[in-house]
């Protein structure tokens, strides 16, 4: 059986606060294949609470944005049947990030996140829904806009500004 | 002149990890009026990055969140004419968040939120518009629908979950 492979392990910069391997500081998010759903499994520290017991809604919104960020990349180059770690390098950013929260979710018990690319535009502007489970009750359902801003074997199309 | 009031310091509690004053991992940000805006002023640590030098999308969406929550306990509290710490409390849950990314926002620069109630239905559901700026270029757009879930002085209608 192949070793699960988590997302984050490849993509062109591995410091984000969501999901960066190397951010001491951060969410340190994993994210990978369970047959065509991306999943997300995260245990929150208690001073990601909200109010009291609570995981904070902007901490939601990052392990949502960074999975869906994640997700859309793993996407992208299965498409393309090729392994992840192969050139070219995609590098996505947020679009827009659409979350409606359902009902409360307990800080001390691990989240969930299911997503599945749902659409892809102009090969470049893909649509990510996203749901929420806390001790399988959904909690969250989120739409986000995810776009291809930058790519290895393209350079001159892309955005300096995410150029890793 | 009166010393400028910050709501995070009335909130029913204060320990959130996007702005609990007492939170000592969070990003204890704080709002205050400006004339009728509710605006927060914010500079990120180098680890709030998402793809190199660029504020992470969940961050910026934790910004808001909190700022918005706090802009709606504050704008229920002016309404009723009266001071940011007397009773009744109320608390505020994010109902939604919906963010437009307009453009990157670099990680070393201050970042501002702009934000103010747009519509209350049933006393209870809070619409809030809130702007980003770095370096006064609007760098994102957020709609928050904000929930009154809990009030000190009619706990009966509040939801268990969020009594602090």
């Amino acid at each position: 059986m192949k070793a699960r492979q988590y997302f984050q392990d490849y993509m062109a910069a591995q410091t984000c606060f969501g999901c960066g391997p190397d951010n001491g500081n951060g969410f340190k998010i994993r994210s990978h294949w369970e047959n065509e759903l991306s999943v997300c499994e995260w245990q929150a520290e208690q001073y990601h609470e909200g109010w009291a017991g609570l995981t904070c809604g902007g901490v939601i919104a990052t392990l949502v944005d960074c999975h869906c960020i994640a997700t859309s990349m793993a996407t992208a180059i299965k498409q393309e049947n090729r392994e992840m770690g192969s050139d070219p390098k995609y590098v996505f950013a947020t679009g827009a990030l659409n979350i409606t929260y359902l009902k409360p979710s307990s800080v001390d018990k691990p989240i969930r996140l299911e997503a599945k690319v749902s659409k892809i535009k102009y090969d470049k502007k893909y649509t990510v829904e996203c749901s929420v489970y806390v001790d399988g009750e959904k909690t969250a359902q989120a739409e986000v806009v995810t776009l291809l801003v930058y790519r290895s074997d393209k350079p001159e199309e892309g955005s300096k500004a995410f150029q890793t």
